[in-house]
C-alpha cells in the first residue's frame, strides 16, 4: 500500500512516520509513505502556494495551480484509489472507514493549511473528505498522520500479533475491558481477583461483561445499531 | 500554558512540536511543551516498562510503578489542572473541550502504548479520558499532539490573526463556507460571482446561506441543539 501526502510542511510529518508501526511497516515493505513538498510545485517566483480569499475576510486560502501540478504528477506514475483532502467538514474517521481504506492500493492525502484550500482543488480532484473530528487544528498534517496510522496498523503482516488488532476497541462494537499486570498489588490498589484465577471460562466472562457495562456507561451510542 | 507530555516514545513527537503554530507558541513563550520518556522511570535494570497482561490475552500492558513515579516527580515541581489520558473509549474531544482546556495552567498527558495501560493508573492518577474518535491507533503520542495543537491555537496571542480562529469551522456551531483564492477562473472553473461583486453585504449573506447548507447537507446533527 502506498500513501502519497502533499503538504507545505514536509518536516512536520518526519518523526511519526519514522517510529513504531509506521516504521515497521515500510521496512517490511508492507507501506510506502511519500512526503511531497507543495512549494515544489509553486508556479510563482516566491514559491508561495497560498493568496488572499476572494470575498475578503481573515486566513489565506491555499491555492489551485500547486496542487493541480502535483496530483497529476503522481497521477501520471500510477492510478490512484482515492485522493483525500483531510478537513473538518469532511465524513468523520471511524473504525468501518479505516477497515475500508486498508484495503486501497494507492491513496493521496492533502493536508489543508491556513484557512484551507480553494474550493475548486476539491471539486476536480478530490474523492473523499475525511475529518478525525469535530475540533480545528492548525493543518491537516496531523489528521493525515492518524489516517495512515490507523490504516497502515490494519494491514496483514504489520501488527507483530494479528489477534491484537482484532481485539481492539471498536473492532466488535464495544469498548475494552479493563486491563492489569503486576504487581498484584499496588499501594493497597488490587486486581480483580478473577484475573488472577487461572479460569479461562470465567475471565472471559468477566471481560465480555466489563466490555458491555464500560460501553453501556460511557459510549451508549454505540450499542443502539 | 505547559504541557507534559509521557510516552515510551518521546522521539516521535520531535516534529509536530518543532513546526508551524506550536513552534510559535513556544518562542513567544505562550506555551511550554515537555515531553518526558517513560523508560527513565522504568524500575527494573531492562528499563522496561510493560508487562503481560493478568487473566492473559495478546498485547502487552503499561505498568503502573514508571507512571507513578514520572506523575509524582512532576506533581512535587507544581501544581496540575488535568492528568489526561488519551484512550480510546474517553469523552470524545470536540471544540468545546478544546476552549475548556486552553483556560488551564498546566496539564499532564499519558500516551498509552501496546494493548494500553494498567487500569490502576487510570483510577488513581487520571482526572480525564480523551478520545480523538473512534479508531484505533498505535498509540496516545499523536493523539497527545492532536489535543496540544486544537488547544495551543486557541490561547490568545498564538495565532497572527486572532479573528481566523474565531470563523473557523465549530466555533459558530456551523461548518464553514466554501473558499476561492485566484485566479478567478482555472480551466473553466468560475469563482462565485458574488465573491468577486465587492459587495459585502451580499458575500456576507452568501457566506451564511452556504455555511447553513453545507452544515444541513453534511452534519445536520450539528443543528439539532
Amino acid at each position: 500500500m502506498r500513501f502519497d501526502i502533499i503538504t507545505v510542511l514536509p518536516s512536520l510529518l518526519e518523526s511519526p512516520f519514522a517510529h513504531s508501526i509506521l516504521q515497521r511497516a515500510q521496512k517490511k515493505g508492507i507501506a510506502e509513505i511519500h512526503v511531497h513538498n507543495l512549494r515544489e510545485y509553486a508556479v510563482n517566483k516566491h514559491k508561495s502556494v497560498d493568496d488572499y480569499p476572494y470575498g475578503g475576510g481573515s486566513g489565506m486560502v491555499m491555492q489551485i495551480e500547486p496542487f493541480a501540478q502535483c496530483i497529476e504528477k503522481l497521477q501520471s506514475e500510477r492510478t490512484y484509489d482515492e485522493i483525500i483532502y483531510m478537513t473538518p467538514d469532511g465524513v468523520t474517521l471511524n473504525q468501518e472507514m479505516a477497515n475500508d481504506l486498508s484495503t486501497k492500493e494507492n491513496i493521496i492525502i492533502l493536508c489543508g493549511h491556513y484557512k484551507g484550500i480553494d474550493q475548486r482543488i476539491r471539486d476536480v480532484f478530490v474523492t473523499r473528505e475525511i475529518s478525525i473530528g469535530d475540533y480545528v487544528l492548525s493543518g491537516g498534517e496531523l489528521p493525515a498522520a492518524i489516517v495512515v496510522d490507523a490504516v497502515v496498523r490494519l494491514i496483514p503482516g504489520v501488527l507483530s500479533d494479528e489477534t491484537s488488532a482484532l481485539s481492539d476497541s471498536f473492532q466488535d462494537g464495544l469498548l475494552d475491558a479493563p486491563i492489569y499486570t503486576r504487581p498484584a498489588e499496588w499501594r493497597g490498589h488490587r486486581v480483580p481477583d478473577v484475573l488472577l484465577s487461572g479460569n479461562e471460562a470465567k475471565i472471559n466472562e468477566w471481560r465480555d461483561e466489563e466490555q458491555l457495562k464500560r460501553t453501556k456507561d460511557r459510549r451508549p451510542d454505540l450499542l443502539k445499531d
